[in-house]
């Protein structure tokens, strides 16, 4: 039972007007979200089948939570919902980025604005050492409040 | 050989300094491209240790490629090498946004400035008559002439 359409050839995933998503092999495609007016990045999450229909069909973010390996609705508890304005899909179709407004703000389950709220130091050897640096890490919303303490 | 630290607890990881990027099952962490500068979400690719470990020392999007089985430099054959200026990671430390300057006008493959082209059709019942709208799907290279051809 596959909702969307079947792959074709690679000029017609790529070129093509055919919607074929696709999934991994654990059923997901990643979705990145940005905020539609900003342009900023807010979080990368997974969708399955499921979550992607009720996407489409409703304008709202549905996705599947990997660790809970159930769907979820962003916002369902937290009140944060995303309302979906545009959904674009890359050349491949393995990928979606979805274009939202938040009905409040903050994405991060930690109250941050964005889920990005650390850069990695760059121009150093890789290793065990590497530093992050708070960036935009300031919270926008009291994550115990809105999720009912831990 | 783990090239990055080890996973610490859930407040070590989303609130610490230590960088502790977790690589999926087949040793591979999202990364998220978007224009420095305008903001703009170019593409989605994947990095292996060893690729993460390349773009951090080089500040150049190193890349692991799942069809080809390999690393690669993005930009290697066209010349639009994307230069890092600075990559953040995400609240898990499961995915990572780069913010690049690109050498040349043109991330995707296909010749566009972004990978994400075309748009899906909303509030429609999913399934297999899904359309897409090309959107911002002018090219701004020649695909062939930057690839030589097929």
């Amino acid at each position: 039972m596959k909702t969307f359409a079947p792959r074709g050839t690679t000029e017609q995933i790529e070129e093509g007007r055919v919607f074929a998503p696709k999934f991994d092999a654990d059923g997901l495609i990643p979705a990145i979200v940005a905020d539609a007016w900003s342009g900023e990045v807010l979080m990368l999450a997974w969708m399955n089948d499921a979550a992607l229909a009720k996407s489409i069909e409703t304008c709202e973010a549905w996705f599947y939570s990997r660790s809970r390996g159930a769907l979820w609705k962003k916002g369902e508890t937290s009140g944060h919902v995303l309302r979906i304005l545009e959904m674009r899909v890359d050349c491949d179709q393995d990928a979606l980025l979805l274009r939202v407004e938040q009905a409040a703000p903050g994405t991060c389950h930690t109250g941050r604005a964005s889920c990005f709220y650390r850069a990695v130091s760059l121009r150093e050897p890789a290793g065990h050492t590497l530093v992050l640096q708070f960036k935009k890490a300031e919270r926008v919303f009291d994550p115990a409040a809105v999720y009912g303490g831990e």
